[in-house]
């Protein structure tokens, strides 16, 4: 049959000089709900990086993925291929477990800003890349850029010689890693296929490996502040990264965490900084010290520094109380030349020339901040982004002054908005005010953490 | 809340300079499975016709409708965007109430050759474009166009002429007809997205319904040979497209006919004209005629010319036995510059340099004779393309000697082949032959016509 397969194989798909065989099949495939092998995958990404394979055939394959879903082996194969795509940070000059973290996002969660001073002060070195925000939340790079002077845009070399001098650096992510994913996420967000799991997980996780940390931390957030809303799919979500890290070498842990209101009480770039600085100080509010204890300790074990959990938060807890995070932080901000006075007293960070409170509408108990809506207020006051290229306002954003289970009386301030542009606040204090849902009785309080995966380590 | 509302009034989904906001609300308004407006469908076709829709986003709104399907008012609503998006067919200059018929494609199916002149015969004007082929199943325009001479191009005004003086025309389509649905369905063709029911229906639906006839008779092929595979389906799709052309005040009628094994005995373009010859002779197969007679009372009623499908088909037998078909025949292919020869004796149609036997490789009873193995085997042979734009041997394709229910020897002449190419004749061979599935018992044949939409007439 040799001639008669040879007739066969003819391109019916043809565009220009181009044969679109191949692609059209793995549409099909997927479309018909059978697995694709590493091979298509290892084609789709290495022709769409390439621009060989056309936008048109890339979305219509994504959208058949987020209809048909893709095998835990097909994650893992995708999430490889978009990490082979470009370069791998090489982290092997700094000694020790470097221990990466990343959370999914959530309002006021300046976590990375505790974290990374605090594990280093306990010997993990933290080579941490870090993003902007877009949307209603925010990048820890916006918020150190809130630090005069401070620069995230270190060159590579410099970048490892500060972790191997300091114990930590935080620099902006560079678009040389995994460029597979930039541009297959730019589609997604124009098509209506970012809400895929494996597609979530394949981006974050590509991310992570090819930035060549030895251990990752993921916190899964779940709730109206987070990406995904229900703790069902937040498991799912934790389970497919913990599996795609491990098989890719890099043992990793999740946490599912809570997004229902913000974390803490300061939302905002520079407001932020503020805050973890009072946590770093030891007076931080108690869900965010909570989560830094949760994070931090897995970071601790994953790197040898601590034999199990317990012990990670007492050395963790040790650190706060002696003052050598926040001196690690000092020291962090120094050598990116930013000022680091903003770790001893107020006046250093910049402040908003618009403070306005927002009184509570009902007498009551907070029932609920919802963390979607002062997410949104926080960026209309000039926190976040609308798009990629606005500016913003790194003094802008919301302090809480109540969060779910305090009692609250008419007229009382709940919350005060820092903002540079009088436009638009009467509309954005009713957003606040909607955030705030009273109640007569006392409520049932969501749980901060929802579980681990694995669940024990 | 207005001035809320025009902050959030931002476009957060921007690519360059143009905002994709509404587009993308589109695709995941569908990807959610609710129902589109007919606002929202007209965005669309408008906006992807004229380019403002890049391709990306439309493939992913095609993969969504492939997933979600479309209501029967989203289909009509789409039928008719596309429908508008380019000239409609002037016919209202030709007296008489015009009826359009379109086959979805088989294999060997020339029932347009015969019934063109057979119900123009009939005095209904018929005024038909018509489309070329590709893949395995044949092109009317093709067929007529292995006449020596025959033209099909032809200008609007003399198309709209010859209908008047002769009562048939048959031209290619043009390409001002329905552009919408021309991009859209070389869009499908590369993602994968052609076999969806709604969209199949508006497809061809758009095209009749632009070509200006006032009553459409479709006939929706099931079968191996055929597009649809599976005969509910095949009725849901005769169903869609009849609800469609009534919606549109063009009275419609579909058979859903068999597609199992080819119709008649030739599959190839001049072998297809030399069939039709035979059929307007009165000597054609006993399957072409039936499907002709079926087919063509269905025109004569929806014409007015035949009170009902009975008196229909008394008359197109007469017309038959008279001559009277086979004379317009003649008239059209005159009217068209063809040598009207053809219709009156052999020797004027291209005939095949190679013409070769495929025995029986068993002795017993021709159980099927797989119309898409035929159709791939005449498309190799040289009858028919690969690609739009692959040359076509006119005079090549395969007769059968044999179908369902006959007898045969092994080793006995089962189908003849005809071409001007001797390569991979061995292979082609060997497609013919598995097309043929030989067993001991004599089998239930299946039915030509599995049914009307509507039921009665």
């Amino acid at each position: 049959m040799a001639p008669n397969t040879q007739v066969l194989t003819i391109c019916l798909s043809r565009i220009g000089d181009v044969c679109r065989m191949r692609m059209y099949d793995i549409i099909l495939k997927k479309r018909e709900g059978r697995e694709l092998t590493t091979g298509e995958i290892k084609h789709f990404i290495a022709g769409y990086t390439a621009g060989d394979i056309p936008d048109y055939q890339a979305s219509a394959l994504l959208m058949t993925i987020y209809f048909q879903g893709l095998s835990d082996r097909e994650t893992v194969d995708l999430t490889m291929a978009m990490s082979d795509s470009g370069e791998r940070a090489a982290l092997s000059a700094i000694p020790g477990i470097k221990v990466d973290k990343h959370s999914t996002g959530g309002v006021g969660d300046k976590t990375t800003l505790v974290l990374v001073p605090l594990v280093a002060a306990a010997g993990v070195p933290v080579a941490k890349m870090s993003g902007r925000g877009l949307g209603h939340t925010g990048g820890t790079v916006d918020k150190l850029e809130s630090i005069p002077g401070f620069k995230a845009e270190l060159e590579h070399g410099k970048f490892i010689e500060q972790v191997s001098m300091t114990g930590a650096a935080v620099v902006t992510q560079t678009g040389h890693l995994a460029p597979a994913d930039k541009k297959l996420y730019a589609l997604r967000d124009v098509t209506a296929t970012v809400d895929s799991i494996p597609l979530i997980a394949g981006s974050i996780m590509s991310k992570k490996i090819a930035a060549g940390a030895d251990a990752i931390v993921l916190d899964v957030k779940v709730g109206n502040g987070a990406f995904m809303r229900d703790i069902e799919s937040s498991f799912k979500l934790a389970r497919t990264m913990v599996s795609i890290g491990n098989l890719a070498g890099r043992r990793t842990v999740a946490l599912v965490t809570g997004m229902d209101q913000p974390l803490g009480y300061a939302v905002g770039n520079a407001l932020e900084v503020k805050e973890a600085v009072e946590t770093l100080r030891g007076r931080g509010p108690g869900d965010l010290v909570e989560l830094c204890m949760a994070l931090g300790s897995v970071m601790l074990l994953l790197a040898g520094k601590a034999g199990n959990l317990e012990t990670g938060r007492k050395i963790l807890s040790d650190l706060l109380v002696s003052g050598k995070a926040l001196e690690k932080f000092k020291d962090l901000i120094a050598a990116q030349e930013g000022d680091p006075r903003v770790t001893m007293e107020d006046g250093f960070l910049p402040v908003a020339t618009i403070i306005e409170d927002v009184p509570a509408s009902y007498t009551g108990y907070v029932q609920a901040v919802h963390a979607g809506k002062i997410g949104r207020a926080a960026m209309l006051l000039g926190a976040g982004r609308e798009k990629k290229d606005s500016p913003i306002d790194l003094s802008a954003g919301i302090v809480l002054r109540k969060k779910a289970g305090d009692r609250v009386v008419a007229g009382e301030t709940t919350a005060v908005m820092h903002t540079g542009d009088k436009q638009n606040l009467t509309a954005i204090k009713k957003i606040i005010q909607k955030a705030y849902e009273i109640g007569e009785k006392k409520p049932e309080l969501q749980p901060l953490i929802y579980g681990m995966v694995p669940e024990s380590l």
